[in-house]
């Protein structure tokens, strides 16, 4: 059966991350017997959503002015800046509280096998915030992948010649997490970012 | 941190079944980072989802005209009327190819715990066209939980006074399913509704 409107919808939802032709089946049908406002209360939300959220032209942030919320906050760290793969991770940490400076978002990483080399993710903003506004230390905190270590050395490579800090944020087992269920990869950076409780020696 | 329009096109988003905030938050990022087509045409799509589909007036199948394609086709086996409680379960007979009749959608299911009795399921229409459609078999298709028996039953008895057979899907161990496996109630319906290969006796 030709259900137009339906496929068309149907098709569109399989755009979303994770979401095949049986789920995106699921959401239209879901949709069609809920009451119609559902349905038109989403589609204004989508429909309206690139002109409502901007990226922030200081960190890349998403945001509702020029400016994002983390920028325009007086209370920020100015001379720390961690710089994120994702808005996603700029939230996450936000939601640890594991942070007080500002961010700086790629919107991306090193990607060589697929096409996203050093020029499609250019650190100029980066080196020029780095510069002018009196950062102390960037944390690079891209993913622990082999593309988030990759973009974490050029990022560094790239500060190196800046009288700046660069750090990177520990990578280890995470906490709750069994030995036993954990990569030989993660205990290998376990074992080699050790820290001592303290020095110990015949006398003691 | 309050990203207003996306906390509200994530709110919107947990209305989809299966949906929690996590993986709305997911599917709004990714509609962030996609061109902005991509959330423009699927917000277009829902907004005009109810305008351009609806409920075909004889049988409750969705469609574009006031009439769907199974009601419209003249091909259709018009004495078999198929009754389901889901336009996707319609779509699941008719991919399987395994009915050539008509269908009537009853849009639900008895559930007398949330509240759905026979008042809330009308079954003068589906009355009306076996008296009016020349109709000779209702094949019950309601699923085979609590509520589609019950439902199978509710429907069975209203259609007892009518000149017409009513019948019910098998129930049994679908093809390729192991005995050691199936639950115990359709290992009684397998039983139960067993069917002869001959009949056997000391003579033979």
């Amino acid at each position: 059966m030709a259900l137009g409107p339906i496929e068309e919808l149907v098709t569109l939802l399989t755009r979303l991350p994770g979401v095949g032709r049986r789920t995106a089946t699921r959401y239209a049908f879901h949709l069609l017997s809920e009451p119609p406002e559902v349905a038109a209360a989403l589609g204004r939300a989508l429909g309206t959503l690139h002109e409502r959220v901007r990226r922030c032209e200081r960190c890349g942030n998403w945001g509702e002015q020029a400016q994002c919320e983390v920028c325009r906050d007086p209370g920020r760290d100015g001379s720390q800046l961690c710089v994120v793969a994702r808005v996603q991770d700029l939230l996450a940490i936000e939601s640890a509280g594991a942070f007080r400076g500002r961010y700086h978002v790629l919107h991306g990483l090193l990607a060589p096998l697929e096409g996203v080399g050093p020029e499609q993710l250019p650190l100029e903003p980066l080196l020029r915030r780095v510069r002018d506004e009196g950062v102390r230390e960037v944390v690079l905190a891209t993913p622990l992948s082999v593309e988030g270590e990759a973009t974490a050395h050029y990022v560094a490579e790239a500060l190196a010649p800046l009288e700046v800090t660069v750090s990177r944020i520990a990578s280890g087992v995470p906490l709750g997490g069994e030995l036993e269920l954990t990569d030989r990869l993660t205990l290998g950076r376990a074992f080699a970012g050790r820290r001592r409780f303290h020095e110990g020696g015949p006398e003691r």
